[in-house]
């Protein structure tokens, strides 16, 4: 109780709200928003996306199932976790998780269960990602993804996950938060 | 070499390129691109912004400084680590790190080093968040946000941020990526 009265005197007033772009792949809102000190934000920006989620699947061999992909907003190509968007026929985010990996890798069955919920960044964007840990996946099936997407499988043993980390290499914040509470979790370092 | 060229390949080629919007809090950019197998996106958007700093702080007596706020997108007030925006007249991030420890919490001095660069989201943002580790720091003056950051500054020790970490309390996953990183490091669970 103590609680949610603090949460509620914390929370902003929107005082007026509108859409600045609304497409498919980006949808910006602008709040005009009074803080409980009464001081007002004219312009803020809120994106609103639908929830997200990513997997740390392990085969039956103990292998961690990555793809590598570019990434356009920086520039890059990395190795990172299957990851994506629910979509509006999912009925859940873990039926998500199952599909994307499905679709990115060929990898499926297994045992999963969610074992994170993050945001990739509170302040801006509106939704959540649902991390998931599968095991004993195998490959059901080829990869087939979308035509915009062009993924490579690889498949790392723990101690390579854990030079990928330490070096650098998973820069998705997103992934490296789950891959290093899995390291912690399970002393591999 | 055949890293480059792999990459070369990899990347996308833009063919257009304009920005549907330019604000001081956001900035979009909509490409219209190419991948390496000839399939056309019509519009791929990218958000632009300057680097982004986060930072542990450790003091002398071993405590983590944590920042308590509330975040407008997602509509919820957590725990954090102290983090912000190099800014146009910061000369490092690391400078920008020091000026937003001392801002958001009055802490400063110590020994500081880089401990992780993260993206939030590589396929949509075009920038990258530099994670300190600092340690000795000290309170040296009151905290002094700017008007609109509401924040709360709070000392935890290693076991409490644990429990922080495992509660689910650490959403923002720049955050919760570093912060497992240390645990794993410190084998402190």
């Amino acid at each position: 109780m103590a609680e949610e009265k603090r949460a509620e005197r914390e929370d902003w007033t929107v005082l007026e709200s509108e859409y600045v772009i609304r497409r498919p792949w980006l949808t910006a809102r602008r709040d005009r928003v009074q803080t409980p000190h009464g001081v007002v934000i004219p312009e803020y920006y809120v994106l609103e996306y639908p929830e997200w989620v990513s997997v740390i699947a392990l085969t039956r061999e103990g292998r961690f199932v990555f793809v590598r992909q570019y990434r356009h907003g920086l520039g890059v190509t990395r190795y990172e976790l299957c990851a994506g968007v629910c979509e509006r026929e999912d009925v859940s985010p873990l039926v998500s998780a199952q599909r994307e990996l499905s679709e990115e890798t060929g990898y499926g069955g297994g045992e999963w269960r969610e074992y994170m919920v993050l945001s990739a960044n509170p302040g801006a964007t509106n939704n959540l990602t649902h991390c998931y840990l599968a095991t004993d996946v195998e490959r059901l099936s080829a990869p087939h993804p979308e035509a915009t997407e062009e993924i490579s499988v690889h498949l790392f043993t723990p101690q390579e996950v854990v030079a990928l980390l330490r070096s650098g290499e998973i820069i998705q914040a997103l992934h490296a938060a789950v891959l290093w509470r899995y390291v912690a979790e399970h002393h591999l370092l």
